[in-house]
Formats: C-alpha cells, sequence, structure tokens
C-alpha cells in the first residue's frame, strides 16, 4: 500500500461499460492512476506506459475482444502484469469462448472471478445467472487450486470468503461484507485492484493478489459501518479506499 | 415484491451508455439481478436466460440496434416480456424511427416514456428536447389510453402523475417527488423496475407496470426525506429501494 | 447562473463512456439539460436543437472521432459553440493526433484540458501519464496565452489555480478545492459546465469559461466542507452545484 500511494502506478483497463467510472474511482481511491482505452489504435502504446493491465469481458463485443488480445500479447511482451476479469462466463457461449480465447493467447497473470466463472473455465459444473455465481459443486478452496493448476495462473476466485492459489497454496481471505454483493461492479473493483498491487512489484502475484482482495475487503467493512445501505455503502467505500491505512492494515487483514 | 425478492429474476438490459451502473444499481437494489449483453453474439443466447427484457435507446448506433431486434424477436418467441424505453423519441429522426421500427418487429409488452415520447409515437404534437419532454398538448391519461389503443399494449407515461393504460382502464400512480427530475436516469430506472416487476408472473402488466411505477415513487419519497439535493438524493435512492418492505408499501402506494 | 436556469439550454455532450453519468449530472444540478448522442445517423441533428456542443475524447474510436467531426462542423455552421477537452491528448499518438485533427477541421471556441494535455498540442514539453498531467514546464498563464495564441480560441488550462486566456488577457481563477483531483471526471465535469455557461450568451466566451470554472470552484468548496473522502466528496458536489446561489455567487468567485 506504501508503495502503491508513492509510486501512483498507471493501471490500464479495459473494462465494461456499466463500471468504469466505478473502477475508475476506486483505483484514484486507493492511490494509483486509472486510464481507460479500447481502441485498436492506442492500445499497444497505452499499455506499454501502463504498470497492469486489466481485461475484463463485462460488456463484450468484436471489436474490444480485438483489442484485449492485442493488449494483453503486448503486455506479454513488455513484462505488464495481465488480470483478466472473466464476467459472466459461463452464462453465454460467446463469453466463455472469449474467456477461454484470452487465455489461449495471453500468458495471464491473475485470473479474478466469482466461482461460477472460474468453475465454468476450468470445465467444473456451474450455475451463472447473468454475471452471478448461483451455485458450484466442490470447495472453492480446491476450485482456486485446480484454476491455479490447469490454467498456469494466480486463480483469484472470490465470495463470502476468497481463496487464492497458484496451484501450490490456498491463501483464504476473510475480509468483506454481504453488502459487496449488493453493489454492481465491486467484483470488477476488485480485479482493477488486484492490478495495482500487480503494479508495484516487490512480492509474488499469489501475495499481491490476496493483499488486494483483503484491503479492498478491509474497505469494505469500514463502508459498512455507517451504510444504511447499498447506496450509501457504495459512496462509503470510496471514502474507505482513500482513508485505508498502511500502518493498521496489516492487523487487520485475514488472510490465512 | 415479496415474489421478487425469492425469486431474484434475471433482466436483461440493452440500455444507453449513461445509466448502465445506474439502472444496474436500481435493479440489485430492487431484489433482482441485472445483466447488461448487447453483442449480436449473446444476445438471443442471454435473453432466453432472462425473465425480461429491456431495450432502451438512450444513446443508439446501429449496431445497438441489430442487437435491440434481435433480442426482442427472441424475447417474443420464448414468451419473455419486453419494455421498450424510447429516450429521446421526437428529438431526432433517427430515435423517433428506431422506436417505430422496435415497434413494428417486436411485440412490445409495456412503453415507459415520457409525455413527449409517447406523444410522438402515437403521432400527437409534442416537443422533445433532448430527452426532456417540454410540452404536449392533451391530458397525460388520454395519452397513455390512446398510445395503449394504437400500438396495442401497456403504455407507461410518467410525469409529476404516472398514468399506464391497457387501452381500457388508465391507472394514475401519485407516488413521487420532484428531485427524481434532477437526475439523471431516473426515466431508465423506472423502466428497468418495471421489467423487474414483469418478470415476476402473477398479474397482468397493466398491474406490474403500475405497482413498479409506485414502489419506485415511494422510495422517492423516501429518499428525499434526508437529501440535501440531487446527489445524496441519487445515493438515498438506492438505500431505499433496498429497504423497500412489502408488509407496509401497500399502505403507501397511491394508485386509483 | 441566472439565466442558465431561467433558460436551461440543452448541451449536447459526445464524450467517454467513463464519465457520461457524471457530466450528465453535473449539467443537470447546474440547471441545465444533458443530451448525449453520438451516432452520425443523428449528431447533425442533436447539434442543431442545441446551446453548445461538448467534444471529450476519453474513450477513443473511429466511428466516435467521425462524429465529433460532423458534429463539431455543423455546430460552426449554425453558430454553436464548441468546447473540446483533448483528454490524454500527450499520452498516446492517437489522442494527440485525434484533437490535432479537430482543431484543425473544427473552430473550437473553447479548448478546455490539464497543462499537459494542452502543453501537447502547443508543443511545449509536457508529460502525460494516462490522462493525468505529471509535469510541464513553464508557467500555466504563459501556456494559456501561448495556447489561445497559436490555435485562436480561449484556452482554459485547469490545475491548481485554472488560467484562462483569449491570447490577451489571462483570467486566473482560484476557486476549487483538491479533493476534486481525488474524483474520476471532475475536469470533464468542468468542461461540460463551461459548455453550459456558453450556451446563454451574453458575454464573452473568456469571461464565461473562467465564470464557469469559478462557479464548479465553489462547488468544490462546499462540498469539501462536510466530505470524509472522495465518495461523499462526488456526492456532495452535485449537492452543492444545485444549491449554488447567483446572489453570493458573485462575493466568492475569485477570478484576477
Amino acid at each position: 500500500m506504501r508503495t502503491l500511494r508513492e509510486r501512483k502506478p498507471l493501471v490500464h483497463q479495459i473494462t465494461n461499460y456499466v463500471v468504469m467510472n466505478e473502477t475508475a474511482n476506486a483505483t484514484l481511491a486507493l492511490g494509483a492512476l486509472p486510464v481507460m482505452a479500447h481502441a485498436r489504435e492506442e492500445v499497444e502504446e497505452m499499455v506499454g506506459l501502463a504498470g497492469a493491465l486489466v481485461i475484463n469481458i463485462g460488456t463484450l463485443s468484436p471489436h474490444w475482444v480485438d483489442a484485449m488480445l492485442v493488449a494483453g500479447k503486448v503486455a506479454n511482451a513488455v513484462g505488464v502484469p495481465v488480470v483478466l476479469d472473466p464476467v459472466g462466463a459461463g452464462a453465454t457461449k460467446y463469453r466463455t469462448d472469449t474467456a477461454r480465447r484470452i487465455l489461449e493467447q495471453v500468458n495471464v497473470t491473475v485470473l479474478r472471478g466469482n466461482q461460477g466463472e472460474i468453475a465454468t473455465l476450468v470445465g467444473v459444473q456451474a450455475e451463472v445467472r447473468g454475471v452471478e455465481s448461483i451455485g458450484v459443486g466442490g470447495a472453492p478452496a480446491e476450485l482456486a487450486r485446480a484454476a491455479a493448476r490447469n490454467l498456469r495462473l494466480v486463480a483469484s476466485v472470490t465470495g463470502p470468503v476468497d481463496h487464492v492459489s497458484d496451484g501450490e497454496s490456498v491463501l483464504a481471505v476473510a475480509n468483506g461484507h454481504e453488502l459487496l454483493a449488493a453493489v454492481s461492479g465491486t467484483g470488477c473493483m476488485s480485479s482493477a485492484i488486484t492490478a495495482c498491487f500487480l503494479a508495484v512489484k516487490g512480492e509474488g502475484p499469489l501475495e499481491a493478489a490476496a493483499e488486494a482482495l483483503a484491503a479492498f475487503g478491509v474497505a469494505g467493512e469500514d463502508a459498512a459501518r455507517e451504510a444504511k445501505g447499498p447506496g450509501s455503502f457504495h459512496v462509503g467505500l470510496y471514502d474507505a479506499l482513500a482513508a485505508l491505512d498502511p500502518e493498521t492494515l496489516d492487523s487487520r487483514v485475514r488472510i490465512e
């Protein structure tokens, strides 16, 4: 966190229309600099300037997919870490196929999704209703480990408790609040925040991904304290992200 | 409301860039699940999973119109109710023509718009400035009835008092607050909420459309109580939607 | 301000996905009517109805650039003032080239950007990280004057102190608050508000642009008073814009 606020890394986000403002503001509140750019004409140049890239497939169309693939390949070439958020994989064939295509063509550093999305991508039976995970067989810790092994990346599976794995270890992150599920785009925010932490090198992607979810979860706990519902919680979340204190954060993080 | 919160229907929204986050959050706060998907490649599959479809023409372009028509036809084929929000019909020929084209090719269940937009679509003289209704000749109750008859659907005409008609009855909904007009996208939210109510079968579209506007209006009344202006009202609106209590809602609804 | 609230001018905005809802709500809160429309099929007609046009290149793609050029030329032909917000010029070649292309083909009334963006467009060395201005050589007052002279328009360079110039005079606007830099889209909002003031004729674009920034800055000062962070500041900003009182505004404006 401290390094992040000092360096203010640029985080390039090719994300969906629904949450662009929200992930930009979460990135800013945390202390990094967001930039949204999706045109084939500029993604190569933009990702070269960035500390991390987010590819989020929440509102897809073919031109956007092309730009995601180009940006992802350039990120790989220049050593910029990539977070993939496979929003709605499992809900439609187009989303599942696109997520798989990105995973095949781009070396993704961290795959951040809900249980249904991640299960779909490792071939485990799952029910995804729209962009919500409804039911998945099996334990989420094993799902994270299997996804990490099969897809050779760090898998970050969010839910009531989050599970992050590199295929060997599994870190369980117990921070968070149920109101996070009542606001659209909090999953996408957690992907953006994961990218912010990856942009500040110094530790491996497993730790960075877990710490990002813990920090976001702590902010959620703080925001819930004075919230009257999902609207005021959403507003409080940005205040809480900006108020996160690196000094006291460690004592509140619940990672096992 | 009770059934809606139990079943959490999926509401597929092909809507405009300006309000996507807002209608997603209003849908979630009410208790349903929003999904935004607009690509030709996936709208057929997505609408087949949904309990209702919203088509909102607020920021149009040709690819989006194609997807709206495809999604609307599939919705008709599989029996999913369709809400059309003809944002800005009457302001430009492109918007008016597109709204008419959708009405010709898709069986719309509920047409939800302001007086100027609805008047334009039934050939009554109206002034629409951008996306605002400025002046319309004639009484809104008669406009709702005429629109319902001519277009063979339920017409839901919102304004200081809302009027919903199936061509025979006209229900007047007196809930609401003037601050709703000070926030961008509240009309679009009322269309999304109408779709949430339609997604829970059990009564006809006339009653569902009127109850949706009444519930949204009650939430607006609640949000206005502590609002200091349009910003805090907007935030309070999500809190109020989530706090709507099916037990006490009936006593507050003002439908005639 | 008084005239603006009486006349409620329509402000046509071709702007980026990230801030559409935000600039629409800022426009409404101030007292004008926003409309977002970007399709080639309707921009000519829409801009003809408007009191001012905003062209904002924050999330570019070729179809959008075509529409911006068409809308800008029609605005010129019918005498509608044009505000250009060259978001991220200097960060990628595509953004710099597009901003230059618009400046060549459209008579821009007011160019509103941060120091890095404006410096890039007048050929002064600058560092733009994503959409943030990091470092620029030279004084901002001289930059504003040089931009106004070279590009033959009113240059509105925002920063801790804003500088607005027509190539002769330079007005320095000292209103504002540092929390404005912690929320995504406040620069874009200041461009939209500039367009609102331009839409109400009666004074020259130099004065209108400076007064717009002063009014927005005063709203920022008011919003900061009760803010707990960027989230609550953002909400309070709309409340404060709506509460701006033309009677007392003059006494708070700090323009030199």
